[in-house]
């Protein structure tokens, strides 16, 4: 499984993680999977060693899902609209497709299907941990693209409305508030159409 | 030329850009490359209809080099350690090569080299802004790769940690290293081994 060719790397990738219910409903949602490298330093060890992890979201829709089945699918993607839209809203049944019967995102650059165990249940937050196993792998489409600062920015701006959305806590909301203000002039300067359109759909829905 | 394909997209693209002095030494420097969308919306229009522009800081090497060849190369490459090094000291001979006798980054997934033509000498800031033609395109390597927060905080933080080197203005300097530590944080969260060791090396310059 060679899950860095299909652009899941070392640290956290942002992805775009699809499941189904028992009863076949597809849901989309963006979320990191985490990949924690192995650090022994011995030959013919390579990254089929490393361990993956998700951290679903207590009472999320993803985490039902994921109990339900044991299966999730990272979906690959940088564009900024559908990292938004996964966030804030259901996706059409349109934008789905099937990768061995599970459902995936049509656009995305790649797809990663993984079985889930569960590993842990987060005191503190209540959130849950599962281990993945990739179980498929299959990339799409390759590219090159330079860095573009507002695709960056409208991503941290979507990770803030997403927390102002599920806290109470009043005391780091005007902090956050100033950072969704730097983030939205960064994309205005430096994003393309699909950040800009990002930016809009986030703010109408914050 | 297909700019797109090799990486340089709408809004602006963060790249190295390398130049060369009269007498051939070659410079690197990471630059946004601003890609200006012509907005009608007649058929039969396509990106070639794009303008190219750079903005060069005043006292830069990269701008008196343009000054004296009238040329320059985007390496589009997102390999945080690169991103870094070059904002910050110069790169070896040996991480040079050559493209239409131009030099260029060896590790960059693309290259664009661009006839630079004065634009414009802003009169607040002193920067000067050229228009690019591009004149050559060549795509080195294609690949899939996941959004990494760590990415896009240590470019923050490079950019941040620029402008701190460069202005007086001790006003917004505490805002920026409140910043730097937000983007630290993400780093050392989100980010894989490259990105780690590009914020030590921003850590070590700063």
């Amino acid at each position: 499984m060679h899950l860095k060719e299909a652009g899941i790397g070392e640290g956290i990738s942002e992805v775009i993680v699809t499941t189904q219910s028992v009863s076949g409903v597809p849901n989309a949602a963006p979320i990191g999977i985490i990949t924690a490298t192995n650090n022994n330093n011995s030959k013919g060890k390579d990254e089929n060693e490393n361990n993956y992890f998700v951290r679903l979201y207590k009472t999320s829709k993803t985490l039902s899902n994921v109990q339900e089945t044991n299966k999730l699918a990272a979906n690959v993607t940088d564009d900024a609209v559908l990292f938004v839209k996964a966030a804030f809203e259901p996706l059409t049944e349109t934008q789905f497709s099937l990768f061995y019967g599970f459902p995936v995102l049509k656009e995305a650059n790649s797809w990663v299907l993984f079985d889930c165990a569960f590993s842990e249940k987060k005191s503190e937050s209540g959130n849950f941990i599962f281990q993945l196993t990739p179980r498929a792998v299959k990339t799409n489409r390759k590219e090159v693209k330079a860095i573009n600062r507002g695709l960056n920015a409208v991503i941290e701006a979507a990770i803030i409305a997403t927390r102002n959305a599920i806290t109470e806590d009043e005391r780091d909301r005007a902090e956050r508030e100033k950072l969704m203000a730097l983030y939205a002039r960064i994309v205005e300067k430096c994003g393309g159409s699909r950040e800009k359109e990002a930016l809009k759909i986030l703010q109408e829905k914050t």
